[in-house]
This record gives structure tokens, C-alpha cells and sequence, in this order.
């Protein structure tokens, strides 16, 4: 049975990755997409989500949109990542969207949507900062147990972006992380460690440039806007395409390796604020709701975004 | 015209008094109360709200229950001043509550409400934690603008109670203080300082007794019970009284002489952690936001409570 | 008997008074100057501490150098309030110091003098950030119990400077306050509480322009230069005289009263660091080792200094 | 030429084998032992340093005694892992040390013997927290651009044991720690992530016992008691053979590989407290005066401290 998930996202290149790998494998059921500020302001990532659901043709995925900053921090956007628009593109004529943004705001979908479902079947899947869901944990408190699981993509054990050890999603709302990693639900973290296994190889690009569809253009032009950021600010050969590894997991566990760890998140460090803090000291103990991602296998990764987008693009 | 109201509370031995007098002076129109985890954890203070409204014969104010605990803190409780119920009385017998607690969720009252009334007519009063109005805010943040003003029970520029320079609503939930405060619209603190000097004393309490009504035998078991908690925990001769005092100020801005200040909250500090840090050392700037209460009409102030109980004992 | 105490200091406006008034006063034995970088670097006010020594005539009080900057942050000066050369004057010229620095380390002297002397019978008197001190007590631990009291200029209960809260020669030292504070030698804190009440008005100042001395003329016009740069930097219409005031605190403790309480010293806070934090809630526990002053008898106080500054004249 | 170094140490298990390792290899010069407070209080290791002396046969390396206590924070010992003395040791009988603590601070030893010799000649290297270090930096700054380098075990930039990132040296005293890390001499940090690479296993415990000397049983008796420790403690089968491997890099670089990085001390972070952050996201400046050990030649290391186990027999 495929599984029920809503992608809370800030589109972003790699987020419409994720929207394109969840909407075209038959394993997921893309309950509905809510939107974040993060990468760029909630308006302009909400009007990206929308383009990318028009291209894909994705006219029964409700979009709702969020919170438009953190829980405590000022705003912060990844612009010299993700460009002014927050999907910076060359070379594609992106259409104005068709899809319209649905009425009631995120954290309300989200809280009604876990409610209306039995017990354990939806499955969250954040891609941005994690303040949507920090909002829906404080204001309906039951979902927390009630959600089967929390697959994020964020943070990084060993790996930070946003600073020496903090990556951005995590560092912008670092309260929010530390609401959604104290909640007690099961807490998948696919960060940095395991993300950046994920480039967009020149390889992988003429794979999908292959397929020879509008859809695979867009994907493509998407990698090369990406890369060149990607080369530009942090000194990568090609772009780390970090959010559809979430989704990745969920579709096959095999394609992303995990282990038990706790992992808190770090409030008040000068140097390390927005560090999620694992503790690999000893074995986790056995209650331990907290698991981060260690392994690729890239192959398999790229073959499920590849097969998706062939899906989408019919 | 009378000053319409949203009080946000957690009763509360005083925050029933705040219910009192806001219900029984004609200057205030009160909207609704919404409930909060504080004094009491939320079920309770929520029963404690029923419970005085009922014996006030407010039928038609609604009561929305709000959010359980603090935005990052663990749950905390003031069990020893407002004890085991939050409500803690001697020799009264409270009737069962026939009020009921309204449908909708308290941060959604809020936001309905605001965004119903005419711009800069509707003024929140917190006496609790500030984690439905930070939640508010950040679900929408038009109601900042919105809002006529901010007048809250909470904080203290120069006195602590819950560590050596902390008063309890802040520092339980420092995050949604520091929303709360530095969200641009008005704030006034009515702290401490001004709280401390609105002690229930003897003849203020016999003033209260010869009222001889119903009404009036609950407030004076209310005062005994917190005089004696207060005694036990914090040293004092009589209680303060502290929730009214921010009704009062907006009743009559002669009961609660005020002076601008910037006010931001302390969210790292070892020793300090929820102060309302307020920067005296320079003219507050023109555009300065907060305010801080600073004296006490002692007389007018028990005046207006005294009317009150005497108004809602019909 | 005269109290024998060791100067510590960084000259500074009103360090110059503060040596004036110890050299000056029958009820003080000066058995040295340590200097200390802060109001200007180690350097500048080495130089000055040597000026004031000259023209003062005070040609047996050794002088040691100290430390040149605060134990873990940055060199911070007070530029603005004590000019380029840490003690700026208009209108009198200085002479070219004739008392030469003593060999040793000053905190090698406050170790050896304290241990050369009974138990109990030197007191410290810093004046500057506590840099000094606090090396002092952690390479040899023994001084804590032998020393009679530390009586120091800095900080404030409810005043800051150097932020809203926190005065200058903590804040740009804190790890160095925080252990001065937390050893369990007498600490009375001489903070901008008390100090801003020793203001040098043009009373004050024509009062010690009649002495008529060299001497008196030096002071007055220490005091010109340090009002003009009080009014620039700070809106004072007067300088507060700090330092002088924990001289004469050990002078006449009739001058200072004070209140036992226990201070601690914040060293995370992001609003608040370096903050003396005071914890008035409760009576002080009987072995409370630390206290505050918190009322200054100007009139006593400056006859102290008057009497001083005509004695040295001398 | 031998390298002239300073040990700075607390035995410590671990310290003992590092002092062998510098006594007994021809390229190592010791200039002294200095003792800190850490593994056990000052008194304990320094008694310790005087029983490795003492069976070593070093009667001409002097040992001073240093600080008994962090500089902030209270004291901390490792008894778990090295007993109630320190150097806790079964099936072996110390003798009563017959080599002396040398007259004089081991601060002032530091500083006089760095100022002594010739710039750029003695090595600093210190295997426990780093009080004595930064006291002797603030005391006498011209020792860090006289200091050739600054070898230290502690820290690590992706292991911890001390808290889940921090290990025990940095975290008990990291006020100090940032200290160090931050003067601009050569610091080459050899953390965790290296010295867990040296295990001693039972094959280089046989190997050690093949020596049949007096001094090889001692250090058989230190790894047996070590590993129990280390097993009961922290789930090890081998105890890591930390203090040794910083004085191993001084005499062959080929034994430790190392990595330019900037590393900086986090001091207050509530889970993240003395965490050595290294920032690895861009190749390091060139100015960039950390550096950290990477990878272990265990079989060099290990024939290493074999043959100064041999050397220090006769």
C-alpha cells in the first residue's frame, strides 16, 4: 500500500525534485503540499510550488501555505542557493501556474489531515525549516502520536552548510527543530551526512536530459541553475540535491541506510546553534525515537528520481 | 465607548479577579477568555475559568481552551502559590461549573477575532504564559497591525519571582515572550514592579467581606489561600495581586502611571534567562513600542476591583 | 589603624581620584598600584597611573604592571568616556612621569604581598575589569582565605552602562568577575547603583578649585574633560565619580551602606552578559559573602575627597 | 636535534605512557614536567608524576606543580576511568617517589622557560585541560609568538566523551581551551578521533610484557586497569592510549597524519559545551593556524612507545 504523506517543502530546486519523486512513484500517496519560508519568503515558494505542480500536471495535490518565518529568528533565505525567485532557472521558460493555493493554512491541513486518517497512517515529510510542524505539534498536541513518522530532510551529524556544524533548514528555526526532535514519534533525520552522496553528476544530468521530455528539461535546467550555485557559494563540482532523499527512504528503505541515535538540537551555542546533536557514544537505547541517515546508494536513489520523472512526464 | 478585550488567562487566584473586574466594569467589553497552561496546567485553569465565570453569571463570554505547555520548555507549574488546582481555596465551596468551554481552538479565537473587529479595536490582555499570542502572531501575522495594543501581566524590570531576575509568565515561556515583545505592535508590561504594590491587605480584604454578597466570600477565600501560599513560598505578608492591575490600567490609565522603554527578553542566560531586560539608560526612542508600569494608584485601583465585585455580585 | 590595601586599577579619570583619596587619607595604607588594561590598553594606563603617582608626589607606593587583556574576550577600551590616552585633560598640562614602574608582575605582587602579610590584614580594591585578581586567586589559591575583603568598583544591581544591564568593567571581563564572585572571600560590589550618586557637580568642582593647589587644578580639570565626555557619550550632565567611592566605602564605611546579598556574574546571556546578578527575593542566608552598595553620603563622600586631594597638595 | 618540549600533564594512565614515550625517544628533549588538575586533583597527579619519574629513573626532569582548578567552571575529575588515585593500578606496587616537585609555579616554569630559549625552540604540549597553558599566555603574552608550537591532546572534532561532542581536557576547563585555540601560535589538536585509533590491544600488551623488564610490567599493569575502566565506563574492549600519541607526532609526523582546519572552542552551548569545532566546509585559509590529527600508524606508534619503554628500562 502506498504511503500517505505530506510534503511540507519550500521549492527550492531540490524540493520540486521531491514533489516530482513523490508525485510520480506509486509508493506514495502525496496527501497534500504545504509550504514554508526557507529557502526563499512563503510567497515566493509557495508560487513556486505551484509552477512545479502546473508542470507536472499535479491539478489534485492541494498546496497550502504557512508560516512565513520562524518560530524566535529573523527571516533568513538561501539566496546565493536558490537565487532571488527561491528556483532560480536559465534556459526554461517556466509556465505561470494553473494550480491555485488551496484555503486554510498549513498547520491547520496538516493537524485535519492526521486527524481525519486512522492512527499511524501519514507520514510527514518536511523539506524546509520545521516550523509548520512545530506549529501543528503545539496546537494540537494529539497528532503526535497519531502521526506514523517524521522524515525530514535537515540537519547533519557530522556535516554542516549554514555553519561550521549546522545545516540551514535546522539553523534558521532552531526551535522548531527542537519541538519536532523532542516531540516522542519516530524522527528520521536525512541530513548532510547522507545528502550530499546525492549530486547531480553530469552523468546523472544526460541520463535525464535522455528521457527527451518537457518535464526531464526542466529537471535539467533545474540541475544546471543548481550546480552553479552550488559551485559558486560552497565550492561543489555538482549540487548536493538533498530533498528527495527523504522521500527516497520512505519509497525504499534500502536506498538510504539508517541508524538509531539521539539526537537533540542545540539552542544556545555561539558557535553551534542549530546543531543537531547526536550522541553516538553507546548503543541507543531501545526507546531511543531518533534515527539519522548514513548511506546512499546512489544508484538506486538516481533510478527512483529518474523512473518518477518518466512517470510525471506522461 | 468601552475597550473590547480578549482576556488570555491561566487562573489563578488573581487572574479570577482579572475576570471579575473586567466583567464588572462598564469600561470593558469583554470578548472572551481563552486559557492557558500556567499556573495550572491547561485542563485545570480551563475548569478554574468555567468555574468563576459561573459564579460570576458570566453566561455569554466564551471560554477557548488554548495551548498545554511552552513552545520549547518542558511543562512548568506554580502548584506552590496557586496549589494542587491552580485554584487553591479554603473554606469556600465552588459550584460545579455550568459555563462551557467554547468549540475552536483558543489561538483561532483569537485570530478570528482580531481579524473580525475593525482595525485597532480589539486589545489582548495576557496574565498567563504568552504561548497562544505568540502562536497567533505566527499563524497570522496580520494581526500584529491589527491589534489596538498589547497589555500584559508578566515580566518585572528590576524584581523576580521565579529566579533572582525572572518573573514567572516570562520565564516558563521565554520563546513566546520574546515573539510577543518584539512583534512591532504596543506592548505594556505591567510587571512586578507595579504588581508588588498591589498587595490584598487586611482592610483591603474587610473592605471586600462587608461587601457581604456571595461574590464577594469567594474573593476573600481566594485571598486567604494565596495570602498563606504566599507567606509559605516567597516571604510575603500579604499577596499580591497581580492580574487585575493590567484590566485596571486599560480601565483607567491614572490607576498605572507607565514610562516607554525598550524591552526585549533574555532567551540564553544562565542566571537570567526569561528577564524582561529594559535599556533605561537613554530616552526611550521615538519609536519605541513597549512600555513598563511603573507606579500604582494603590486606592483607585482596589476602588475599581471593589466596584467590580460589587457590580458582578447582581 | 589604616587599612592596608593594594590598588587596583586603570587610570582612568576617577582611578586618579580614587589614588588621590587613598594616598591622601590617614585611614589608608597604600601598599601598592596594580594597573590593568581597560578604561585604555595596559600601556596607556601604566603611563597614567605613573602621572598621578608624580604629581602626587607618591614617589614609595610601587606601581607593578598587570595584564594586558580580559581572560577570553576580545580588548575592549572605553574610548569615549576616557579619551585617547585613557585619562584625557584639556587645559593642564602633565608632567613626563618621574616614578618608574617596579619589577614583577602585578599579579605576582598581589600574590606576595598578601602572603608576606598576617591573614586578614590586606584588602583588594579593584577598580578595573578583574582580570588581575582572578589570575591572582587561581595561581595561588591560598590568598582567597588570607585576603581581609575585596571592595571593588563595578557592575550594578539595576544599572548598567556598557549595556543595559551590565557596567563596563564587569562586562568586558565577565569570566574574571564571575571568579572574584564566586570565591568565598567578602566581596562588596561599589556598583553604578551608588556611584551614579557620586556626581562631580559645578559645586563640587568649584569647592575643590578654592583648595588652590597644583593638584586641586589637576582634579579640576580631570573633571572637565570627563563631564564633557559623560555628556557626550552617556547624556550626564555630571560625571559620576566611580572609583573613589569603594576608597571611601574602606575610609568611613558610613559613607557606603550597604545590604548583604548573593551576586552572581552571567556569562551566557545574550541581552545580560556580564550582568551582576543580585537575588533580593529572601533575606540573605547568613554566610552570604557578598554585598552591594546601595547609598552614597555625598556630602561625607566628597569632604573625604576634598580633604584628600588638599593633603596630598601638600 | 631533539625537540625541546614541555609536558603539561595530569597521569593519568595515559599521561604515565606519554612521559615514557618522551623520556625514552632520543628525538625528544624534555624540558620539564608540568601538573594540572584534570584526570585526578593536582595533588593526586602530582604525586603520580613523581612515581612514573621515579620508576622511570628521570631524576633531572624537573615537575612543577600548576593550577588545582578550571578557571570558570568547579572542579571536575575522571575517576570512572582513572580511579580514586589518579592512576589507579592493580597487580603492581609503586614505590614512594624519591624524585621532588621543583620550587616555583608551573606557569612560571612555562614562562620562563619558553622565554629563555631561543624563539621558536620549545614546544608546548599539554595532554590534560589547559589552565596552566592559558594562564601562562594571558600572564606573559610574549610567550605565544616564542612558543615553536602547541601540541595538545584533547578534544576531537567528531567524537566526544565527555558529553556527546566534547572531550574531558576541553570540556572541564573551556574557557582555557579557548584560550589556547585562539592565540595565533601553531596549535596541532590531537583529539579523540585520533587517539581512539590507538587501542592497546593484547597483542601490544603481550609484545610490552616480551620486554620482561620491571618498567614493561608497570605499564602491562596501567593497561590492565585502564581497559577495565575503560570497559566498565565506556563500553570499550581496549582502552584508547590517548596522551602519547600528541608526543609520537612531535617525534615522527609520519605517525599521525594531520589536516589544516580552523578550530574554535564553544562555550555556551547547552548540549555543545567545550566542543572543539572544525570548520570543514571550504580548504582552510593560509593563515590558518590550527590543525587537527586525522590518522594513525598504529604499528609506528605502538613500535614507538615500545622502544621508549625499552630505552627507559635501562
Amino acid at each position: 500500500m502506498a504511503r500517505k504523506i505530506i510534503l511540507d517543502c519550500d521549492p527550492g530546486h531540490d524540493d520540486a525534485v521531491a514533489i516530482l519523486l513523490a508525485a510520480g512513484n506509486p509508493e506514495i500517496e502525496l496527501l497534500g503540499i504545504t509550504t514554508i519560508g526557507g529557502n526563499q519568503t512563503l510567497e515566493k515558494v509557495t508560487y513556486n510550488a505551484r509552477q512545479v505542480c502546473t508542470i507536472a500536471g499535479l491539478n489534485d495535490v492541494p498546496i497550502h501555505a504557512g508560516t512565513t518565518r520562524p518560530l524566535v529568528r529573523p527571516v533568513e533565505v538561501a539566496e546565493g542557493i536558490h537565487g532571488d525567485t527561491g528556483m532560480e532557472i536559465h534556459d526554461y521558460q517556466l509556465p505561470e501556474p494553473t494550480v491555485e493555493v488551496a484555503e486554510g493554512h498549513a498547520v491547520d491541513f496538516i493537524i485535519d489531515t492526521v486527524m481525519a486518517h486512522e492512527p499511524g497512517t501519514v507520514t510527514l515529510v518536511p523539506t524546509g525549516p520545521l516550523t509548520n510542524i512545530a506549529l501543528a505539534a503545539r496546537k494540537e498536541p494529539r497528532i503526535v502520536e497519531r502521526v506514523a513518522e517524521v522524515v525530514l530532510m535537515g540537519g547533519g551529524y557530522h556535516v554542516g552548510n549554514w555553519s561550521a556544524v549546522a545545516e540551514f533548514n535546522i539553523k534558521i528555526d532552531p526551535e522548531a527543530a527542537h519541538i519536532v526532535f523532542n516531540e516522542p514519534w519516530p524522527v528520521t533525520m536525512v541530513g548532510l551526512d547522507l545528502t550530499h552522496q546525492a549530486l547531480a553528476t553530469d552523468e546523472i544530468e544526460a541520463e535525464i536530459k535522455a528521457l527527451g521530455t518537457d518535464l526531464a528539461d526542466f529537471v535539467v535546467a533545474l540541475f544546471g541553475a543548481f550546480r552553479k550555485n552550488y559551485q559558486d557559494a560552497q565550492g561543489f563540482d555538482h549540487p548536493p540535491v538533498h530533498d528527495p532523499c527523504a522521500v527516497a527512504y520512505l519509497i525504499d528503505p534500502d536506498v538510504v541506510s539508517v541508524r538509531k541515535v539521539p539526537v537533540d538540537i542545540e539552542l544556545t551555542g555561539t558557535l553551534t546553534l542549530g546543531m543537531t546533536v547526536a550522541d553516538f557514544r553507546a548503543p541507543a537505547p531501545e526507546d531511543c525515537h531518533t534515527q539519522v541517515a548514513v548511506d546512499l546508494d546512489n544508484r538506486k536513489f538516481w533510478d527512483l528520481v529518474i523512473d518518477a520523472i518518466r512517470v510525471a512526464s506522461k
